[in-house]
């Protein structure tokens, strides 16, 4: 089988995807121009068919939304971009006062395949701790910790993380579907 | 002289472009997606591309960006969202702590003009009020008190606000442009 094409600069990703999907993947880095959207389904879509324009080739992209409740669902996509400004400490000193600590985290794993666009959704629920907590994995990962867990998606590492994150439920889908493709 | 199309689904910017650029608009409401960007003059020259895309006519788009000092320039472009999910008064109940009320208000106005793409950018320094106050205009205006003005956007009104606001600050840099253009 060819090595599918993941368009993320991220390594720690492309490990993750690799270990969930069973299959090698080959990284390309480049840059993909995202829709202003709290739709992450849509704006998942438009990065695939934009990552397709540039590539000519099937490739898979992903995008994460963080759906914080007591903020009606705000940063959502937008999540990156506040990470970005604020980071996780300050993110969690203003919302310090939210009893609500609930949030969605969801990802989104984008396929093109030339012909069609497929976007396969991960939902975990999880509450946002109180503090940073743990030193793996990126992004927001040190503040969020799944439902029925303990431990944040920092302090799981990898692997742990792997076994039940939004990304892997979404990536599941993605794997199920390129199986039903091969019959 | 033909109308220039302002793509626009707000009647109120329309009204205040017309006063400013003292040249009648015709408006257009088309479904423009916006790229997801901190800069703001990045994200007008997008929009007027695809505006031109769709209308095939020399186009005016406007976009507008609101940072706040306290989160390290967040929302900027992404206010509009903020605002839809949140509203202005859940917006000052996060901010309520917040010692730095410091907001900058960016306007930008882009021309495409079947050749080239400009981007009029236009900024008010002012504070963020503890309270809503006003009625008039639109998004952040109850919210927002310009540098040296007592009155927030909103309780200015319309014409108040056009003689000293952001957008009225990008539109006549704009209204110079066309100028030029005409020598």
């Amino acid at each position: 089988m060819k090595k599918l094409l993941f368009a993320t600069g991220n390594k720690g990703k492309i490990i993750e995807a690799e270990h969930i999907l069973g299959i090698p993947l080959e990284t390309v880095n480049i840059e993909i121009d995202e829709v202003q959207s709290m739709d992450l389904e849509y704006v998942a879509k438009r990065k695939a068919e934009a990552a397709f324009k540039i590539l000519r080739k099937p490739v898979i992209i992903d995008d994460v939304g963080v759906f914080i409740e007591a903020w009606n669902g705000f940063p959502g996509p937008f999540a990156k971009f506040i990470l970005d400004k604020l980071g996780n400490r300050r993110v969690l000193e203003i919302l310090k006062s939210e009893k609500n600590r609930n949030v969605t985290v969801t990802s989104a794993v984008g396929y093109r395949d030339g012909k069609n666009t497929h976007v396969f959704l991960g939902e975990v629920q999880a509450t946002l701790a109180h503090e940073e907590r743990g030193t793996e994995g990126w992004g927001f990962d040190p503040i969020i910790i799944p439902l029925g867990q303990k431990l944040t998606y920092a302090e799981m590492g990898l692997l742990g993380k792997s076994k039940l994150s939004h990304r892997k439920k979404a990536l599941e889908k993605f794997r199920k579907f390129l199986d039903s493709q091969k019959k």
